[in-house]
C-alpha cells in the first residue's frame, strides 16, 4: 500500500478559510452580461442613466455629433491654431487632390471637390482632432485598376462611392487588431513610401510608376535619369532645407513655434511668386496650371444603380472602402496616441459612412483621413476638427475665385512640404524602444515597415496583423508554468526564477500556471506538469523524508478552463495518484471553481484539498507530512479537529 | 494643488519586501529556450541525457518503433484479446475494403490489399493501441471526385498515394486544435453518418448516394422504397438485436465479456452458413461474392512521376492526406481518451507517412485509422497494435486461400456489426456533461455534430475548430477585470463577486486583470478600468475621507504584456494623475516587470509603489491616507523612515 492510500484515508485539518464557489447564475442572464461586456465595454448608455429627458436628448446628439461636445469649450487661441493649420492643409489639398484624381483616372477637379464637402461633414461628426479629410493614393490607384478593367474611365465613376459606406461594417473589426508596434511600423513605412513618391515632383519627372514599392520607384527614377530637371531639384532642395530648419527652430525654442506653422504656406507663396516673376515654368519647373472655377456640381442623379456595371461598382466600393477606413482609423489612432486622447471607433465609422454618402452625391470620390495631409495638419499645430472647416472654406474660396492664383504654384514646393512632414514621422527611436521592451513587437514593427516599403500598404498591414495574431495563439498554446518557492520569513510564495532567494519546501512541489487552460494548451500543460514532477523526483529521490508527496497547483493565474482542461487535470490527478503523490489546489478563481465543481473534479480531489492561498496549502501539507512520518496520525488529527 | 501632488512629494514607507526584477537574459539564449519550449515541450531528448551510448541507441529505436517499447511487456492474455479483436476487424476489413475501393473507382481488391501492408507497418511504428488501419470513406470519395475530373479511373490511380505523405507535414498543426468538445461532437456525428450509410446494406439497396449528409441519405432511401428488401431488413434487425444484447450482457456482468467480443465473428459465421444452406442470396440477401486470390502485386514501377497528371496527383495527395491524417489522429485521440493514455502526434505522423509510402509501392491506396474499424477493434477488446498484425495476417490468409469462404457472407451482417459499434459511440451523456461544465464547449460539440451530420465530416470539423479558435480570441479581447476586497481578519484580498463577505477598503480600489495585456485588449482594458474608477467615484463622492485616492492593480494574473499594453498603463497612469489618484502595482510577474522597467513605466509610477502582495500595498496606502488626513505628514514620514 503506497503513501497515497494513507494520505487519502486521512482528513486534512480544516482550520483554514474556505474556498468559495460562486452561486450559479441563470444561463440567459449570464449570456446577456457576457454579450454586453463584449460588445459595449465602455457602456455608452451609462451617461444616459438617471438623466432627465432633455438631458438624454442632448447627450444622444453629442454622441452622434461630437462637435456639440467640444464646440462650447472652443477658444480664440484654438481658432488661431486651427486657422493656420487649415490654410496650410488647404494649400496641400489642392495639388494633392489634383494628382490623386489623376491617379484614379478621374477629372482633376473632382480631387478638389473631395476636399470641400467631406471635411465639413467630418468636422461635425468625427472624433479625431488631428485628422485632415481627403483622398488617398492607395484607394485612388485601386479605383483606377479595378474599375478600369471593365468600365471606361469616363463612365459614371461616382457610382461606386455611394456603395463604399456599406464596407465600413466589415472593416470595423480590423481596428482592434492594430497594435502599437504595427502602427509605428506602418507609419514609418507609409512616410517612406510617400516621400519616395515625391521624388517625382522634386526631380520634375512627367511619367512615374503607379506602384508604391521601393524597387518599382527606384527603377522608375533611374530609368529616366536623362529627364531629371536640376532646376526643379535645386528648388526642391532649398524649400526642403527651409522647412526643416523652420521645424528645427520651432522644436528648439517654444517661442518660435510659428516658424514651423507658417513655413508650408510661405513656401507656397514664395514659390508661386518666384515662378510668376521668373517664368520658371518655361525652364523645367512644373506648376499646377489652369483649374476650372465653380463649386461641386450635384451628382446624385448620376448614380448609375441600374447600370450593368453595378456589381463591379459594389466590389470596388467595398474593397476601397475597407482600405480607406483601415488607413483612416490607423492614421487617426496613431495621432491620437501622440496627443494622448482616445478616438471612438464607432463614431469614426459613422462619420466616414455619412461623409462618403454625401460625397457621392456632390461629385466627390472616396475620402478618408490621408496620412500625409493629417501629418501636415498635426505639424501645423491643429487643435480640433475646425481646421477641416477652414480647409473646406479655403477650398471653397479657391473653387469660386482663387483657382487662377494657384496657376503658378510649383509642384516641387508641395513635394517638399510633404517630404518634410514625412521625415518627422519615421520614428527610429520608437522602433528602438520597442526592441528594448519587447522583441516580438519589434519584429511586428519591422514587418509592417518593410512590408509597406517593399510590397504595398495593404500587404504590410496584413502581414503585421497576422504576425500579431500568431503571437496571441502562441501565448495560448505555450503558457508558462512557474515553480514557486517560499520567501523567507513570510507565508508568501513566488516564482523561484524571479526571486532566487526563495526556499524550496521539502516534499512539496508548487507550480503556477500562467494562462487559461484551453484545448490548445491542455496537452502541452499535461506534458509540462509531468516533466516538472519527473525533474523534481530525479532531484530528491534519496531519502523517504524528502520524497515528493504533494503537488500544489497555484490556480490564481488561471482565468478560465474548458472541458479539455478539466479532463487534463483529471488525467494529471490519476497519474499522480498512481505514483503516490497528492494533488492540492490553491487560490482557484470563481469561474474555474464552478467548472471544476460541475466536472466533479472538486469531489475527486476532495474539497478539503482546495485552499485560499498557497501558504495555507503548504501549511496543511506540512502538517500531513509530519503526521505520516511520526506515525501518530490519529491523535494528531484529533488534536487538529479539536482546534477547529 | 490636488491631493496627487501631496502624495507624490511624500515617500512610501519601505518596510515591505522588495519586488524583484529578473536579470536580463542574453537575447539569443532566451530565444533558444523559447523555441525549445514551444516545439519540444515534452523534451523528447531528456531520456537520452546522461545515458551510455548503447542505451541511447536503444531509446532512439524505441522512439521511432514504439513496438520495441511495449513488446517486452506483452503477455499471453493480451494476445488472446488481440487475436479476437484482430479476427473481428479482419472480418470487417474485407467488405469495408471492397465497398470503399468501389467508392474510389478503384478495383475492389485494392481495398483488401490496403488492409494487409499498411497495418503491419503501423503495428511497428504507431503509438495508438486501439487504432485499426484501413481505408476511409471520405478520402475514398474525394479521390474519386478529384482524380475523376481529369484522369480516367483506370489510369495510374496509385500514383498520388506516394505523394500523400508530404501532406502529413502540413496537417500536423491541426492536432492541437481538436478540443475534447470537438471530438465528442465529431465522434457522435461520424457514428450517426456511418450508421445511416449502413441502411444501404440493411435495406438491401443496390444504388446509394455518395454524399454523407442526412438529407441526401434520407432522400436516397425514400426515393427507392420499392427496392427495399424485407428479407435483408429482417436479417439485419435480428443480427443487430443479437449484437446489442451481447454487448448489454457483457456490460452487466464482467464474466460475460467474451459474449460481446465474439459476437461480430459469430454473426459473420452464422450469417454465411445461413446464406450457404438456404441460398438466400437468390432471395434478396446481398453477399460479398467472388474475390480474386493472391497477395498484393508490387506497384512501385507503376508510379507515374513523369505523367502530365502529376500536379493533379500531388493536389489529390495533399488534400486526401490532410483529411486522412486529421481523421486518423482525431480517432486515435478519441479512443486514447477513453483508455486514459496519451498518443504522440509526432510518432503518429511518421507512422502514417511511412505506411502510405510503403502502401503506394504495393498496390494499396490511402490508409489511415478509420473510425468504424477502430470502434469495432476497441469494442472487441483489443489491447495493442498486435490486433493490426492479426488482421493483416488474416487478410493475407484470406487473400491467399480463403476468399471463397467469404463468398456467402451477407453484407447485411457486416452492416449490423458496424451499426452496433456506432450506437455505443454516440455519447448523449458526454454532451450533457459539457452543457453542465461549459456552455461554449457544448455549442462547439453541437456544431461538430450537426456539421458532420448535415454537411460533411470536413465541414463539421472545420466549423468546430473555427468556433473554438474564436473563443480563444474572444477571451483575449475581453478579459475579466475583478474588484478585490479584504477577507475579514486576514491580509488576503479576493474577488468580491466570489467572496461576498469581503470588506471594501475606504479610499482604495483594488482591481485584478485576469489575462495578458496585448494590443487586442489594451483599448478594452483602458475603458474598463476607467469605468470601474468612475463607478467607484460615483459611489463614494460624499466626504473627503472616503474619496478615492488609490487604485491598486493586482498584476498576479498578467502573464505577459506588449508595448500596446505598457502604453495603455501609461495612459491610465496619466489619467489618474490628472484626477489626483495614485496608481499602485502589486505582485507583478518577472516578465511583466522587466517590460515595465524597460518602458520606464516603473520609474514613472515610482519603484516604491510596487509591492509584493496586495496586502502590503493596502497597508502602505492606508498609512499614507492617515498621514494626509491628520496633516502630520512630515513627522509621520520621519517616524516611518526611522523604522526602516
Amino acid at each position: 500500500m503506497g503513501n497515497a492510500d494513507i494520505i487519502d484515508q486521512q482528513e486534512t485539518p480544516r482550520c483554514f478559510a474556505a474556498v468559495a464557489i460562486p452561486a450559479p447564475q441563470p444561463f440567459f442572464e449570464s449570456l446577456k452580461n457576457d454579450l454586453k461586456e463584449t460588445f459595449l465595454p465602455d457602456d455608452p448608455l451609462r451617461q444616459f442613466k438617471n438623466q432627465p429627458q432633455p438631458r438624454k436628448l442632448a447627450l444622444g446628439l453629442q454622441y452622434v455629433f461630437p462637435i456639440l461636445e467640444w464646440a462650447p469649450r472652443y477658444s480664440l487661441n484654438f481658432f488661431k491654431a486651427d486657422l493656420i493649420a487649415g490654410i496650410t492643409i488647404a494649400s496641400l489639398a489642392i495639388p494633392q487632390g489634383i494628382s490623386y484624381a489623376k491617379l484614379a483616372n478621374l477629372p482633376p477637379i473632382s480631387g478638389l471637390y473631395s476636399s470641400f464637402v467631406p471635411p465639413l461633414i467630418y468636422a461635425v461628426m468625427g472624433s479625431s482632432r488631428d485628422l485632415a479629410v481627403g483622398t488617398i493614393a492607395v484607394a485612388s490607384l485601386m479605383t483606377a485598376s479595378m474599375l478600369g478593367k471593365e468600365v471606361n474611365a469616363t463612365e459614371n465613376p461616382t457610382l461606386y462611392l455611394h456603395l463604399a459606406f456599406t464596407a465600413t461594417f466589415f472593416a470595423g473589426f480590423i481596428v482592434d487588431y492594430l497594435s502599437h508596434a504595427t502602427i509605428v511600423g506602418f507609419m514609418g513605412g507609409a512616410a517612406t513610401v510617400v516621400s519616395l513618391q515625391q521624388l517625382k515632383g522634386i526631380l520634375g519627372l512627367k511619367h512615374f510608376t503607379q506602384s508604391t514599392d521601393l524597387v518599382s520607384v527606384m527603377r522608375s527614377i533611374f530609368s529616366q535619369m536623362q529627364q531629371w530637371r536640376w532646376e526643379s531639384a535645386v528648388l526642391g532642395g532649398i524649400f526642403l532645407f527651409y522647412l526643416l530648419v523652420a521645424r528645427y527652430c520651432s522644436k528648439k525654442r517654444a517661442k518660435l513655434f510659428w516658424m514651423s506653422a507658417v513655413a508650408p504656406l510661405m513656401s507656397v507663396i514664395i514659390g508661386s511668386l518666384l515662378v510668376y516673376f521668373t517664368h520658371a515654368e518655361k525652364h523645367g519647373i512644373q506648376v499646377i496650371g489652369k483649374l476650372k472655377e465653380g463649386l461641386n456640381p450635384l451628382s446624385a442623379m448620376d448614380l448609375a444603380f441600374r447600370s450593368e456595371y453595378l456589381p463591379t461598382a459594389i466590389k470596388t466600393g467595398i474593397i476601397t472602402g475597407v482600405v480607406a477606413l483601415a488607413e483612416g482609423i490607423a492614421v487617426g489612432r496613431s495621432f491620437s496616441m501622440f496627443s494622448n486622447y482616445h478616438i471612438d471607433g464607432n463614431k469614426e465609422m459613422i462619420a466616414y459612412g455619412i461623409m462618403n454618402i454625401a460625397g457621392s452625391c456632390t461629385s466627390c470620390y472616396i475620402t478618408t483621413g490621408p496620412f500625409s495631409r493629417t501629418a501636415v495638419n498635426f505639424n501645423a499645430g491643429c487643435k480640433s476638427a475646425v481646421s477641416n472647416i477652414v480647409m473646406a472654406l479655403a477650398v471653397m474660396l479657391t473653387l469660386l475665385f482663387l483657382t487662377p492664383l494657384f496657376h503658378y504654384t510649383p509642384i516641387v514646393v508641395l513635394s517638399s512640404i510633404i517630404v518634410s512632414a514625412m521625415l518627422g514621422l519615421i520614428e527610429y527611436s520608437a522602433a528602438l524602444h520597442l526592441w528594448d521592451i519587447d522583441k516580438f513587437d519589434f519584429l511586428v514593427c519591422m514587418t509592417a515597415y518593410f512590408g509597406v516599403v517593399f510590397c504595398s500598404i495593404e500587404i504590410g498591414l496584413i502581414l503585421a496583423v497576422l504576425l500579431s495574431v500568431l503571437r496571441l495563439l502562441l501565448f495560448m498554446t505555450r503558457p508558462r508554468t512557474l515553480v514557486l518557492g517560499n520567501i523567507p520569513d513570510s507565508k508568501i510564495y513566488r516564482s523561484i526564477d524571479q526571486y532566487p532567494n526563495t526556499d524550496n519546501v521539502s516534499g512539496i512541489l508548487i507550480l503556477k500556471i500562467d494562462a487559461p487552460i484551453y484545448f490548445v494548451n491542455s496537452s502541452y500543460l499535461r506534458e509540462r506538469i509531468l516533466r516538472w514532477i519527473n525533474e523534481e523526483e530525479d532531484k530528491q529521490n534519496s531519502s523517504d523524508k524528502s520524497r515528493l508527496k504533494y503537488v500544489i497547483l497555484d490556480m490564481g493565474g488561471i482565468a478560465d478552463i474548458d472541458t479539455s482542461g478539466t479532463s487534463m487535470l483529471e488525467e494529471v490527478k490519476s497519474t499522480l495518484d498512481r505514483r503516490g503523490i497528492k494533488l492540492v489546489m490553491a487560490n482557484p478563481g470563481g469561474e474555474v471553481l464552478k467548472k471544476l465543481n460541475n466536472a466533479k473534479l472538486m469531489a475527486k480531489v476532495g474539497q478539503e484539498w482546495f485552499f485560499l492561498t498557497v501558504g495555507e496549502a503548504v501549511e496543511a501539507c506540512n502538517l500531513m507530512i509530519h503526521n505520516s512520518v511520526s506515525h501518530q496520525s490519529e491523535s494528531w488529527i484529533n488534536n487538529v479537529i479539536d482546534l477547529v
